[in-house]
């Protein structure tokens, strides 16, 4: 178990998170980790991109004439924002459906400044307001393109939720055919399933996400174009002050990275052709942005301005109710050069 | 190190927690622990018991006549819902001043329930609606009855501070005179330095707090009247579903209990004679609360009644947007009989 990124507050430690990462080529190799990348994880909302797979390999995304903005948001942890919402909405549309078909349940924006919004309207937040109400709208796309019966499809057995257990056995080398998902399997803040995987098959099959390697013309293509519009529409992935949306706005097509609930983050470097997986083991997010952003420093080559514009992530400074700054969240020392020894440690 | 809380999703672990817990007699014996209680730790809000005895040792708090309620919040980390504002107002107006005094910065009440009611009526929030106003507030009015300067009595060398690591010295036993309280300092949310402290110690000052056991008269009275105002008030230290002000209205001056932010938690047991300090080294108060559940569970004895409303705490349920219970933050296996043994382990 590995200590790696420290919260500080004047001089001292005050708490700390350890975490594991994994960083695999597109042959599966490994080329550096640090702690355990064999124990099952649930990768939640960091394989987003991968759940989206299907919205184009179906022709959906074609069928109903998706912008790029709308194939950005379905693979978005988003924050409710107006702009997101109505996006959503423009997808279900486009595919015969309404909010009404969403089954994600209600939530309230991520942040006060778009609640304060709904609340001066008196406006109560709904489906379309989850922060995956875009991957959402992108299955209800893919079961009317396919003739699916779109209720219910949240649910393990549904055709929607068996195609995308299929993708990401494919893409992640897990078994996951027959029963042997469910020993896997838990229940997403979304109600869809999310399936426990090591590290270190996340990483390769983001490796392969960002290059095609081994995969069918029409999924490479698929990844690539799911790749092209994240890198067009950053803020569709996430919204104002997200690191998902920050970063893709920085490097565009040359990082794909994405954040998952409990401590998980995934990304891409299509051309150093390599996929991550990050796991905070404690589940806190200002850890695994921080693990996130140091393996970027350690593989992503990067201008000046390019690692400035990063420094906002690199370090989260924990910042007091009367401005001052009093801590900061951050890589332990000697972690980056585990990393950059691009070997496993 | 001890993995003391894992988070569930389905039948898996998804997360898990490390933490230290010290559980000290009057006399400062260890009558149990796990993990570090040695290393100094941050108590940031869990000590705001301490904080507030020279609001009542000073004779500040019979001077402005307050009331069960002001003392109860002087300890707290509140919501900011309507009623904790109105409570820290009416201090203020008791001891000659306005919220404009305040020096802990505005923050947005904790929920978006009470968020809600400022965005509907268009009010900005204000530094009385800080979860710490009420300490605050205390903090004036006995720099008020004392005639110190108010202005920047959340700095280190003002005579408020000065006062306040006077009390904690006496009561932690921790040396915090001279310069040997600035290699110990860092900034709280609200301003003020924050010390750090063994566990041990800090649960040997509660044990004394709860039991006034080698404290001067004045002082043991002081504690009593703070542990009597929480009981008869518990709503005032934290508000609507919350940990502190949920236990303490159960169990009323059977248990004064604390959270503190990072994940730092203090408490006493008066009528066991025991003061309990429980840190989680990666700061989740989701951890931490679990552990202070434990804690009350091993120690504390409770009807059948009294442990069915503790449940609630004892085990966090997620529950997910659709209103599914997909997993829970709960003690590991095998630690609350590790507690239980009642010695160090």
């Amino acid at each position: 178990m590995s200590v790696l990124v420290e919260v500080t507050r004047g001089f001292r430690v005050e708490s700390w998170h350890m975490g594991a990462i994994a960083v695999v080529d597109t042959d599966g190799n490994m080329v550096s980790s640090i702690g355990d990348v064999e124990s099952p994880v649930f990768p939640r909302s960091a394989i987003k991109g991968l759940q989206a797979l299907p919205l184009i390999e179906s022709g959906a995304a074609d069928a109903f004439d998706l912008s790029t903005q709308a194939l950005s948001i379905s693979c978005a942890s988003h924050n409710g924002e107006e702009i997101h919402v109505d996006t959503v909405k423009s997808m279900l549309s486009a595919c015969g459906l309404t909010e009404d078909a969403l089954e994600c349940g209600a939530q309230s924006p991520k942040f006060e400044y778009d609640q304060a919004i709904l609340h001066r309207n008196g406006v109560q937040p709904t489906a379309a307001h989850n922060n995956c109400s875009g991957k959402h709208a992108g299955f209800l796309c893919f079961a009317q393109k396919a003739g699916f019966d779109h209720q219910g499809y949240v649910k393990a057995g549904h055709p929607v939720q068996r195609e995308i257990r299929s993708v990401l056995a494919q893409m992640t080398g897990v078994a996951l055919d027959g029963d042997a998902w469910m020993d896997l399997c838990g229940t997403d803040g979304c109600s869809i399933p999310t399936y426990a995987i090591p590290l270190q098959n996340l990483a390769h099959a983001f490796a392969r996400f960002g290059t095609g390697t081994d995969l069918s013309p029409t999924r490479a293509d698929a990844a690539k174009r799911l790749r092209h519009a994240v890198a067009k529409a950053p803020y569709m992935v996430a919204g104002h002050d997200r690191f998902c949306s920050d970063v893709m706005g920085i490097f565009a097509e040359r990082a794909f990275v994405k954040t998952g609930a409990e401590g998980v983050f995934c990304a891409t470097l299509p051309d150093q052709g390599l996929g991550v997986a990050v796991k905070c083991w404690d589940g806190a997010s200002r850890a695994s942005e921080v693990l996130m952003a140091a393996v970027l420093d350690a593989f992503l080559p990067m201008s000046e301005g390019e690692a400035v514009a990063m420094e906002k992530w690199r370090s989260n400074k924990l910042i007091n109710w009367n401005g001052l700054h009093v801590g900061d969240v951050k890589l332990v020392d000697g972690a980056l050069s585990h990393l950059m020894q691009k070997k496993t440690v």
